[in-house]
C-alpha cells in the first residue's frame, strides 16, 4: 500500500510570483533501505525561510484558496529574480527536519527495526504527512519521547554542538555567540554549561539577559546597553573567547566583536604596528540582518570572518563523529536539547495569514511547530 | 672601532604629535654571529609608513630643523592617541629592508665569511647608516648584483611568493590580486607566469592595464570599467580563482570579487539556497583603503575574509622553506623579483616636504628609494 498526504509546497514563477501551497502527494514503496514516517511533528525553523519565501516580500503576501486548501502569493522583486534563477518554475517541498512514527518499512534488517518506532528524522521535505527516508537519516528516539519533543532533535543540536566542536578543532577555549537567547543559544548554554566551555551571550533585551542568566549562564551582555564595548571586552578578557558565532550577519556586531577581542587582546601589552597576534575569529551562520556587513581596521591583521553552515561541518566530521553527537541529542533531548514554541499549527495553519505576518517581520520570539495531522 | 651613523626616528608624544627626526647612533661591537651592514639602499614600502606615521595626519606635517637635519612635525588627532599609546615617548627607528656592504663582522665563520659581501638584510631600523644584524637576516647576494638592485628581496618578493605558496598549501589553484599594477603585482605576474600559474589582475586605470599587458599578464580587469564586474566574473569562471589577495581592505572591492566568484561557481547550476558550495576566500593583506569594508549576503556560506601577513606566513613555513623561497629571490633579483623606484633620495630628502605629501596622499605610484649616504 502506499501512504497519500499533504505536502506544503513553494514555487517561484517567471513572471515574479511565489505561491505557497498544499499539494497531496504519494509515497513511494520503500526501497530495501528506507521507510515511511508519518511525520506528527516539525518545526519551521529560520534556516527554512529561505527555502520557503525565496527573495519574496511577505509584506505583500496575499491568502487565496480554501480554508482546507489555502494559497499564499506574494511579490518576487524583479531584481532579485535572478538570485532564484535555479529554482524558478520548479514546486519544491520545504521543511528541514521532524519527527514521526514509522508506518511502513523496506526488507532490509535495519528498516525493519524501526517499523513502528518514533523517529527523529532530516533531509529536507518534512512539512508533509508522510515521508520516505533512508534509515540512514532516521534516528530511533526513547520510547518515553513524543514526536513534539522529538522534533527538532536535529538542526538546533547539531548546529549548536557544531560550534563546540569547531571551537575544540581549531584550539580555541571559549565562545561568544550572538542572538544567545534563541533555542538555539540555549541549548548552547547547556551544552557549555555541562562541558565546563566559557560562553559569552551577546542579547539584544534586558529580559532576554534576565532569561539566560536563569539557566546558569555566566557571561551575559546586552547590545543595547551603552556599556556594551566594555562589558564585551571585560567578558572576553575573562574568558578569552576569541572564536564567536554569529547570527546576523550583517551592520556592525561582528564588528565590535572582532574590536572588543582586539582590545582584550592587548590590553597591558607592547604596541604592534599590525595588531595583536591573537587570532580573532567569526563564523556567520545566519542572515538576521540583511544588511551589509561593515569591517574597520580597527583589530590589524590576524583576523577572520568566514561563513559557517552545518552541512559543510557534517561532511568534515565524518560519519563516526557524526554519530557520536546523534546518540548524546537522543539521550539528552528532554534537557539539554529540548526545544520551545510559541504555537503548534496544522500545514494550512502554517499558511495563514497571521503565519506569514510572524516570518516576514521575522519575528525571532515566534517559533512554530507544524502537526502536519493536526 | 665603532661606526657612528644617522638613523630615521619616529616618536610619539603624550601631546598628540608626531616628530620625525634624524639621529645619530653608535652601532654596538658585533657579537660572535653578529655583522654591521653599511646600509647603501633601503626602500620605503606601504608597509613601513604604519610605524612611521602612526596616526598622524599627515596634511598638518610642518618641515622644520635644518637641511641636513630637518625636523617634521604633524598632529595625531586625540581621538587616534589611544591606538598608539603602547609607543609613546618612545623614539622608533624604521625600516624594514635595505642592502649594503658588510664592514665588520664577529667571530664566527658565518659572519667573518659575509665581511665585504654585498647583503640584503631585513628586520627594522633600515632607515640607518649601519645597522648590525645576526647573520641570519643576512643574505649574500651575487657578485653582480648592486644594493639598489638588492634593497628589495624581502618584503615584496617574500609577499610576492607567500600568496603563490599559500595558495597551494590551501589547494586553490590560480589568483586574483588586487592594486595588482604596484612593483609587488608585477613581481606575482612573473612568478605566476613562471609556475604556470593562472593569475586575474585587478587594476584601476587603463595605463595600468597596458603595463601588466606588456609583461605577459593574460587576465587583467579595470575596475573603474562599466563591465567589470562581467569581466570579472569571466576572468574567474576562466581561471578557476576563489583566492584572492587584496591591498585595498575597505570598500565594496572584496564584495564585488566574492560576488563574481559566486556568480562564476554558479554558472549553469541548479539552485543551492545557501550559495555554491565553492569556497570563496579574500585575504586582506593591506589597508589602502581605509573605510569600512562592506560585505553583503551575495554569496552565501561558503566564504571567508581574514587578514595576511608576512610575518605569521614565515613562522607557518618554518626555516627550511623560507630559506628555499630565500634562494630563489637571490637567484632571480635581476629578473622575477626586481622593483622600480620614482626617486632616490637621502636620509635628510626622505623627511622632505615633498615626500611628506606623496606619503601622506599615499601617492601609489610614488616609490622612494633611500640611499642613507647620499
Amino acid at each position: 500500500m502506499a501512504y497519500t498526504g499533504l505536502q506544503l509546497r513553494s514555487l517561484i514563477t517567471p513572471e515574479g510570483k511565489l505561491k505557497l501551497s498544499l499539494e497531496e502527494v504519494e509515497t513511494p514503496d520503500p526501497g530495501p533501505d528506507e521507510v515511511i514516517v508519518r511525520i506528527d511533528a516539525a518545526p519551521i525553523n529560520p534556516s527554512d525561510l529561505a527555502l520557503l519565501f525565496g527573495p519574496a516580500d511577505m509584506r505583500t503576501a496575499e491568502p487565496g484558496g480554501t480554508p482546507e486548501r489555502p494559497v499564499v502569493t506574494a511579490d518576487v522583486p524583479e531584481k532579485l529574480l535572478g538570485m532564484v534563477a535555479g529554482r524558478t518554475g520548479e514546486s519544491m517541498a520545504v521543511g528541514n527536519e521532524g519527527a514521526g512514527v514509522v508506518v511502513q518499512a523496506g526488507s532490509s534488517d535495519a528498516a525493519q527495526a524501526l517499523l513502528g518506532k518514533l523517529v527523529a528524522v532530516a533531509g529536507g521535505e518534512m512539512f508533509s504527512q508522510y515521508r520516505c527516508v533512508n534509515v540512514f537519516m532516521a534516528m530511533p528516539m526513547g520510547d518515553e519521547v513524543s514526536a513534539r519533543e522529538a522534533a527538532s532533535s536535529f538542526v538546533n543540536p547539531m548546529t549548536a554542538l557544531g560550534m563546540v566542536e569547531t571551537m575544540r578543532d581549531e584550539n580555541f577555549n571559549a565562545l561568544v555567540h550572538t542572538a544567545a537567547a534563541s533555542n538555539l543559544g540555549q541549548m548552547l548554554n547547556r551544552i557549555c554549561l555541562a562541558d565546563g566551555i566559557d560562553l559569552v551571550n551577546i542579547v539584544r533585551k534586558e529580559e532576554q539577559a534576565t532569561l539566560l542568566r536563569e539557566i546558569g549562564a555566566a557571561h551575559v551582555v546586552n547590545s543595547s546597553s551603552d556599556s556594551f564595548a566594555g562589558d564585551l571586552t571585560d567578558a572576553i578578557h575573562n574568558t578569552g573567547a576569541y572564536l564567536a558565532f554569529d547570527a546576523t550577519g550583517g551592520g556592525r556586531l561582528v564588528n565590535t566583536i572582532l574590536t572588543c577581542m582586539e582590545q582584550s587582546a592587548t590590553r597591558g601589552m607592547a604596541y604592534n604596528r599590525y595588531g595583536s597576534d591573537t587570532l580573532k575569529k567569526a563564523y556567520v551562520y545566519g542572515r538576521l540582518d540583511l544588511s551589509p556587513m561593515e569591517l574597520t581596521a580597527a583589530y590589524g591583521f590576524a583576523f577572520s570572518v568566514s561563513g559557517w553552515l552545518l552541512t559543510p561541518f557534517l561532511q568534515r566530521i565524518g560519519l563516526e563523529r557524526m554519530a557520536t553527537l546523534q546518540q548524546r541529542i537522543a539521550r539528552e533531548i528532554k534537557t539539554t536539547f529540548a526545544s520551545h514554541y510559541s504555537d503548534e499549527v496544522s500545514l494550512a495553519e502554517a499558511l495563514s495569514p497571521a503565519a506569514m505576518l510572524a516570518y516576514g517581520q521575522r519575528q525571532t520570539g515566534q517559533k512554530y511547530l507544524i502537526n502536519p495531522h493536526g
